[in-house]
């Protein structure tokens, strides 16, 4: 049991990041007050096109015209929640798939009820650190705020669960990322624990994600693929980066070069 | 009709720029949450003085103390509609020029009601891009969030409609930029299509269209100085930058650096 | 009168810094919308760890947890103030150190209002430049909104008067820094005026501050730390910077690589 993954092809990989360039996506971004430009530019950068609609009846509105949608916690008001309800809602409607990012969820009481009240309304993906997915499936969470206390690895089987009972690919990501659809399991390596010390990073791999699950085809495999996007320039702007400083720039510019064969 | 007007001089770019230097504005920006670190370091690296003072009774004090005021409404709420129309008031009654930026306006019911209002309380200029600023002047929309899908010369006649009916100075920005009074018009040329890729790119030059409104002499070439100034800075920091992430801290870098002289 | 303290001798901010190394502080941060990501980064970069958690049951949950909390008063609401005033008595309780940074205070009624009902809350920490230290002691204050007008050794009475009626140590920051516990105080020599340039610096020096707060022995000493930890990777960051946007990447690189004997 908890045998490792196999590795996403590279050749899925690129086939699905390839039909993200021809159709790039245009992503309803509810996200926390600290990575809203990083979000915004890593999706501009890929190509893809942010927007961050926040009131609840222009929320609404909005999901029904996006390709999908994000929902991250990380900085939740009771303001930010009800637009949350009303853009799912909508999104539900319309068919647009939506992305979870369960910020901190365990500890706090707040956003642990809310992130519970969410998994019943049918997210497409669910992406958050081990402490984070393990508290979302009901088993103990460790974490300290924001930091994953536990290894990826250790969560796969909590991500499974989670998968099973949402509906939802989950992504446990940390030095590997895991990704679930409950049955089949991909494993992603590439990143750098650089990322770690640069805030948004994994905020941003979401939104990716929830760009990702509008494409066709697989929604493991897109999941996966948007997981491996982030790594794979991550790792790459690790090389040339002399610490978090420089490090953005040089991700940024990597997602913004990045080409379909890169993956393969 | 529609024949492209005159290229902004350099020598009224450069002496408009110069008074900027001399008398480096205090800008109150109400602006949305995705774009507050750039729009705040724009202003810093030209000189200029950014404060995003947002509880409406301060809001309204901050207004009549400041050279001018932005109204963004990228992410508009209650609370911050409630700000907005706090600090226009005591704009307005002490003489400070206030600047809108109508985002995504036409596509969403609650921010074009709103900026609709806004219309009447004699903003002194407005930037946007095509698609906003045809569904402003009452024109079919066309914009898909913050996206304009429409080219800036199209929106040049909805320009001076709405410069004429509002009173202000219009800028419609794109791969050329277009400003207006209503009577003369300016073409501002420079830029990249990289900027697109890099979030508040837009919103931050709104921002200096508001501070280049605290100047004295013709309104119409202020406004299109603080265009000329960012497309300038832009062109340069694409010329050097390998991506949109090393574009942001090479266009601070260049609106630093920037002389008179080199609008010449 | 006024005799200029004496600097921080490198041995003790070396051993403070060691021992921050040693326990990377968990801080919870109620900060203004413009600065929440550059914050975020610069705690990251040092190895400490941030989180803003802003609704007011779960930002009181939060502070028992957190090492240290910081306030920062820059874009104040009603809604931030309730959430302020939760956690800072949760800290209280719980004997979390909090760290004050009354921004823009003095010019504006809300905000200097709020700040003095702080003031009687124990902080443990204020940082502010001149204007808004005397402002805050009852002094006259002179800021234009952010910026101080005032010169921060011509503070320095304010800032000890602050100290011993509040019990906070307090740190006046400018061209020099004066840290003061009402009878020590020390000075600290660094930084660059290119600095001021920089949206946030201030800030989240501020936030850093906070976090030494955490650390055993002599606050006076941590906070005086935390002011060289980045006057000396500030002026490092601008030995090799062009200009403010090149110079925010090379500050993060700077605090990510800094180690004790750097500040002997």
């Amino acid at each position: 049991m908890n045998a490792r993954p196999d590795t996403l092809p590279g050749a899925r990989a690129a086939a699905c990041f390839h039909q993200f360039k021809q159709h790039p996506p245009l992503v309803h971004c509810l996200t926390n007050d600290v990575v809203q430009s990083l979000t915004a530019n890593v999706l501009l950068a890929l190509g893809a096109s942010p927007a961050m609609v926040v009131e609840p009846s222009e929320a609404a509105e909005f999901s029904g015209i996006a390709s999908a949608l994000l929902v991250n916690i990380g900085t939740l008001t009771e303001a930010s929640a009800a637009a949350m309800l009303a853009a799912i809602k909508a999104a539900n409607q319309a068919g647009t798939p939506w992305a979870l990012d369960p910020v901190a969820v365990g500890g706090l009481r707040y956003r642990t009820e809310f992130a519970r009240q969410l998994l019943t309304l049918k997210p497409a993906a669910i992406r958050g650190n081990a402490s984070e997915i393990m508290a979302l499936s009901g088993q103990r969470g460790g974490g300290r705020g924001v930091d994953s206390t536990d290894d990826s690895l250790a969560a796969l089987p909590a991500a499974q669960a989670l998968a099973s009972t949402s509906g939802a690919v989950v992504a446990v990501t940390g030095e590997i990322d895991y990704v679930t659809d409950g049955v089949r399991s991909w494993a992603v390596t590439g990143g750098d624990a650089l990322m770690t010390r640069v805030v948004g990073t994994g905020c941003s791999l979401s939104a990716v994600a929830a760009a990702f699950c509008s494409l066709p085809g697989a929604r493991l495999d897109n999941v996966a693929t948007a997981c491996r996007v982030m790594a794979l320039c991550g790792q790459r702007a690790c090389a040339i980066a002399a610490g978090p400083g420089s490090f953005t720039p040089a991700f940024l510019d990597a997602l913004y070069q990045l080409c379909a064969e890169d993956l393969q």
